[in-house]
């Protein structure tokens, strides 16, 4: 079939911009053929745009044969232009359809679908990951990107205006773990390298000039666990500051969730109803719990978990019924926590870190650092951690490291929660290929 | 020494908003002690933050003896925090300093500094990056960041107005290299991976659904050269756009650097004349030349390049000399450019692709890509390309791959043009090793 070429033509609206008050006006219109009914007579093609759907209706006896012989071959997903009049109708919901002028077909699509995106007949998320280009067509899916992109945009926003800097920090690092996940290694010009699990040390070294940053990017996590809520790539958004406290980031962070919640229940509002999910503003300061209260919450709920031990995923799932929303898990035992998060002055086997739950998920954490050389040392020892391999990073500490606190949010697992997805791989933009590379 | 903890104390101020004005006020200030300068009776301290400076003058007599012993013990660059009082002043080049109640010192430094940061006695760009995290606190290089973040910021905000939705593609891909330059290989979980060197395929793939998609982040290169202009890890600006031309993008793309520059302009007023330099605001159109006017008015500089050719560093020196602002160069030969680059209709030979140069540097380079799958996998095989390790990206053509373009930007490139910093290296926050890592 010979395909069209745009040529000078411009969108005019995006579909759902077209209403019936705009009769008789001509538009141009670009999508995707979603559906076509034909009733002899006369024909409906449902075109679909990313802000969503319209009827073009095609009267045999009132078109044009160029137009007619479009029609005709039209398929599913084939991608078309659109030129028309608007017309008022009561026959489409939306009480308005499109009759063509003319129409472009710019490319087609396969007769075997494997998925219908129309969503009345949902597909397993293995074939959906499979073609994950055809099913992010899904208005459901469009709507979990554009509540994610929202968020992002929002937390920027209000980074900015606390005169956060936003900074760059390398992904292949030439050494040093920051200890705990194991790292992924890189073959780097004959070299080994590795890739960044997070930009803790250098947004640590950075607050020493810029005093506030903040990064958003991509980091790597070797771990085999792969898990409905964890992924081997992910993004996080960091931030550090110089002279604050674990309290005045946790007071930065609950101030950042509400505003988050705030902007994407207002920017959102044909998103989330796609999704058949609300979000609630949630009133701050947020519920504080000390490690030690949960241990005392779980216990009521016949969980014994010995101090100083991890809280394991059960667990969450329990803490997550008795705290239904937002809350702070803080005061954990220090040698829990990784070797750059400063001890508790007035009791040392405790540190200043915190975690912010949602539910049973955890969305953040973050805490106090270590700004003396001397303890850094002392913890990274106690880490089985080798300082020579720190060389770089404590090399900062001799320059006047300031106090300085900051946190890490989990890109996906924010996106997890605002918009209802319970599998961390659907608000992901891996194909299935990818998965399969994990264990 | 004891050192002290920030306790309940809160910055009032940056350095450079206490001002004439505020006589008699009481603020707190955070910083480092950038010099300290004894007269006998009198000592002044200039305390450093990261918008500038400001004198702490401590008149032995008429401070309290606390003050008087912490003020002994300072050195340069301990991290401190000082309580005082304003005072208008003729002494002092921004006539105001601050005459302490009460001083802080939350950490110390070594004595011996490896370079002055005042900018003074410049140090040698290896000694610089072997102390970067030292580095970076002079007011020059905050001022290259702070210009850095304030384009991204510019450039986001762009797009948003544009209706583009920001995404997050892959770094460690399975398999599927886009050809040209080489990747790094990952090992991952016993599999072999590699690191991205675009989000070229995927966002191709996203046009599909979102339309309209950009993303920010690293990307990777395994390209033996390393010069004043090239990285092995760089962040990408990239956007895709589903219903559009190269002519299109590129006018995105001219708008774009017009605005940038003009925010730039506007936001970076103290920034700027720090790094001694100014940002003219483009004017749009830029010039276009094709390829073959570039070869011709190469030729008149005595350089001859045979058609088809690249245009080797130093033509472009010359290049940059004739033209020594913004320009496009489009309508290169096919064969020369990226696989997935839309031949033209009317002379194969050439592509519907574009260079944004900035008088000898590459800025951006886009075009209209190739929609239709066979015309695809010709070009593919063409690149001597196989086919079968695009399987997963080829399928996405049979869900209606539209008619699309889009580009990409060097952040760091982009940063040297609105810096004036000639060496890539002054731009990136990666420590020496990183560089010594590279060939």
């Amino acid at each position: 079939m010979k395909l069209d070429s745009i040529g000078d033509w411009h969108r005019t609206h995006y579909s759902v911009d077209v209403k019936p008050e705009m009769d008789g006006e001509e538009v141009t219109l670009f999508g995707w053929v979603q559906e076509i009914r034909d009733l002899g007579g006369i024909r409906f093609i449902i075109l679909q745009d990313r802000e969503g759907t319209i009827q073009v209706t095609v009267p045999r006896k009132k078109v044009s044969s160029e137009v007619l012989s479009k029609s005709d071959v039209l398929q599913k997903r084939y991608s078309i232009g659109v030129k028309g009049v608007v017309k008022k109708t009561e026959i489409t919901p939306r009480k308005v359809e499109v009759i063509p002028k003319e129409i472009k077909i710019f490319s087609t699509a396969t007769q075997c679908l494997p998925m219908d995106i129309t969503g009345k007949t949902p597909a397993h998320i293995d074939v959906r990951l499979d073609a994950r280009a055809l099913d992010l067509c899904q208005e459901e899916n469009i709507a979990v990107f554009k509540i994610q992109h929202t968020a992002t945009e929002a937390i920027r926003d209000f980074l900015f205006e606390k005169s956060f800097i936003e900074v760059h920090t390398p992904r292949i690092i030439a050494s040093a773990t920051e200890g705990g996940a194991a790292l992924f290694s890189v073959k780097y010009f004959g070299k080994k390298a590795f890739l960044a699990q997070s930009p803790q040390l250098y947004k640590e070294e950075l607050v020493m000039s810029f005093e506030k940053v903040f990064e958003v990017g991509p980091f790597f996590r070797a771990e085999e666990s792969h898990t409905r809520r964890h992924l081997s790539e992910f993004v996080s958004i960091d931030i550090e500051q110089a002279f604050a406290t674990a309290e005045d980031v946790m007071q930065l962070l609950e101030q950042l969730m509400q505003y988050v919640c705030k902007i994407v229940n207002e920017k959102c509002q044909r998103e989330l109803p796609t999704l058949k999910h609300s979000i609630e503003v949630p009133e701050v300061p947020f519920k504080r719990l000390r490690y030690d209260d949960v241990l005392q919450d779980l216990k009521r709920e016949r969980i014994e978990i010995p101090w100083g031990e991890d809280i394991p995923t059960p667990a969450f799932r329990t803490l997550g019924k008795i705290h239904p929303y937002f809350y702070f898990i803080t005061d954990w035992p220090t040698h829990s926590k990784a070797f750059y998060i400063k001890p508790r002055d007035d009791n040392p086997e405790l540190c200043e870190s915190f975690d912010l739950m949602w539910r049973r998920i955890e969305l953040a954490s973050g805490g106090t650092r270590i700004a003396t050389k001397k303890l850094l040392i002392k913890r990274l020892k106690e880490k089985g951690l080798k300082p020579e391999s720190f060389k770089h990073h404590l090399q900062a500490f001799d320059y006047g490291m300031p106090p300085h606190a900051g946190w890490a949010i989990g890109l996906e697992r924010l996106t997890m929660m605002l918009t209802g997805k319970k599998n961390i791989r659907e608000v992901t933009l891996y194909p299935r290929d990818r998965f399969r590379l994990t264990p």
